[in-house]
């Protein structure tokens, strides 16, 4: 490393910083920066330098965004009328590529870990209720992770919301097999779910 | 992705086209960038605009470097009179990061590689003849890799260096077994090259 120039390195010891970049890729990736069109880093930079003053909240729903209201939440053709609840705007992108859905979201940036120091009050849970409070959609969609701490958020959030004794559905992601997984290497948890979920056919 | 702020739409493609970074793993950074410090974005950003104007090629060995000379040629404690011959950056940083060679070096930036119109006069060929014709070292490492164009072009260099009748040792790295590898796994050329250079023991 002692031999690389000073930029590289500096670029290389922050990009080591990223998850799932170790010393070898830092430096890989720094060096591929290089061979990029000079304009193409400097817009790149630009964006960079920025993105914390740019990005902020969606005032509905906590989707990230450069406005007030987030593409979604502004877009007239969604379906107010669902909120989907998801830990977080990952969760949120993984819906919207599939293209599967379209309702709305409320991101919680986070969920419920108490052995991380992570309680009830620290994610967007009371602007949850708050929201459905002020206006309550006919559905709402747990779709926390389905592990335990996403689980225990999702009972949480659900014993607030009937809490509210308003008239909506609260529903949560149907567990079961993944398309194209061998039923051969199922964890029994899961094959557990998919039994005790089983359709009509 | 449309759901994505602008700002961090453009920060994940433009890390998508970096080698290895898919479409998940350029949104999970660019997210992850949220999460630092304004100020470290800011340095960071500094340096990818300031990258390619100040990284300059050695004068001698055409390493990285910001000055007029890279730290190694600049070094008096390393051992000047072996120069060992490499196809990149990169690999001369493999060296180095051992700290078990204190020679200097000669990067290629490249290989001789027809497939990909890449003939001797597209790497520092010419620049190494003409350096250790000039001033000859004692020794010179041939540490290109060990495939097929590694090898054509160390034979390459190897014959233009013979042609300059100077009265120094051409060499090139030993084929073998690597360190912890396992018999049981290794393929045949490795197993020849390990048979072929067999030492007393």
């Amino acid at each position: 490393m002692s031999s690389l120039p000073n930029n590289l390195k500096k670029i290389s010891l922050f990009l080591e910083r990223l998850p799932g970049i170790g010393e070898k890729t830092a430096n890989r990736l720094a060096f591929y920066f290089l061979r990029l069109p000079d304009e193409d880093l400097k817009e790149f930079s630009k964006n960079i330098a920025d993105l914390k003053t740019k990005t902020k909240f969606c005032r509905i729903c906590f989707n990230l965004t450069e406005k007030d209201l987030c593409s979604i939440c502004d877009d007239s053709k969604r379906e107010g009328n669902i909120v989907t609840v998801v830990e977080t705007v990952l969760d949120l992108l993984s819906f919207e590529t599939g293209n599967i859905y379209n309702g709305i979201y409320h991101v919680l940036h986070g969920k419920i870990d108490p052995l991380n120091h992570v309680g009830p009050d620290d994610i967007k849970i009371k602007e949850l209720i708050e929201r459905v409070k002020k206006s309550p959609p006919s559905e709402i969609i747990l779709a926390t992770n389905p592990d335990m701490e996403g689980e225990a958020t999702a009972i949480y959030i659900k014993n607030k919301l009937v809490e509210l004794k308003k008239n909506f559905k609260i529903t949560r992601l149907a567990y079961g097999l993944p398309i194209g997984a061998n039923l051969e290497y199922a964890d029994y948890m899961t094959l557990k779910k998919a039994i005790e979920g089983r359709n009509k056919f």
